[in-house]
């Protein structure tokens, strides 16, 4: 399945950039694909390797923050792999030609 | 930690109120504290607790349906019990009056 | 249309009630049907009615706070007026009994 | 300001790639600076622009679907331009390292 989050400390001043870097660095020790943007980061995996990469950064920035935020969209197709790819092509087909990522 | 989500299968038709009544219905029988709104449900317990109940509803609606989107999001504060209740009277409090719940 | 949204400043501190009761107090002179719960709040009406709540909630909030995060999720069904009570029902009714609200 | 949205049918089958590429190409077509990843898009512009294409592609579908539901998400910080970049080379900085995009 396909999912996609954000973990964010709220009340510790504006700029979260810091402990964005931690996150990603944990997704990316992870081993699962991802791929991050400037609102979150998604990731391609099954429901239980999605979910411990999740809880380990949600875990992480609540250490040392006293309240932490997390969003997660999961979009979950029968028999559909590699969907952080393949969604993408599959728009540009019908579009006719490629777009910004 | 206080967690609202939305499980929706897509491509089923317009109506999908009799998979949220099978979903309701894990949550009530999860024990865990809830309340259902017209986008979603609160559920407040730990991150093992709450998500072993939204992966069930995730789940049975998947076994039913070729493609599923969850919404899933995550307020925790350190130290804070019953925050369903309690997020709302601290507002009401600020705001010298009770509001439409 | 049925809207659920949330305003929340960044970096303000852990405690954001107040700022929550001044967005409620804004929703509550918009005269709109609305719903309040401890994740966000639920409002009725037409993208342009239910818009400028918003922008005016947002406003005011990043006019005291130097970053405010904003989240909305739009139900938008063809003919459907009363959604906040009526998809409760609905579902109330498949499930043969009342839930927690 | 930064805003991440998804417009979604409800109901009309389980792929909806045909109408994601309507909505990239209003997007497209709006001028403002976007970039589409396989769960939504982001734009960046002032209120009233980002939501006056949101609005066009929330009622481009809504013209040919009974139900659509649309997720927005908005980072609004004082005094920042390109946030789409920014906050990702800003990440990339504290990380010592680019990831994956």
């Amino acid at each position: 399945m396909l999912v996609e989050f954000s973990v964010a400390p709220m009340g510790k001043g504006e700029s979260i950039s810091k402990d964005v870097a931690r996150i990603i660095d944990i997704i990316d020790k992870s081993g699962l694909p991802y791929q991050t943007h400037a609102m979150g980061t998604l990731i391609e995996g099954s429901w239980d390797e999605c979910f411990a990469v999740i809880k380990k950064c949600h875990d992480a920035l609540r250490k040392t923050n006293a309240r932490v935020y997390t969003r997660i969209a999961i979009d979950d197709r029968k028999g559909k792999k590699n969907a952080m790819q393949r969604k993408l092509l599959s728009v540009e087909q019908k579009l006719g030609r490629p777009f910004q990522k």
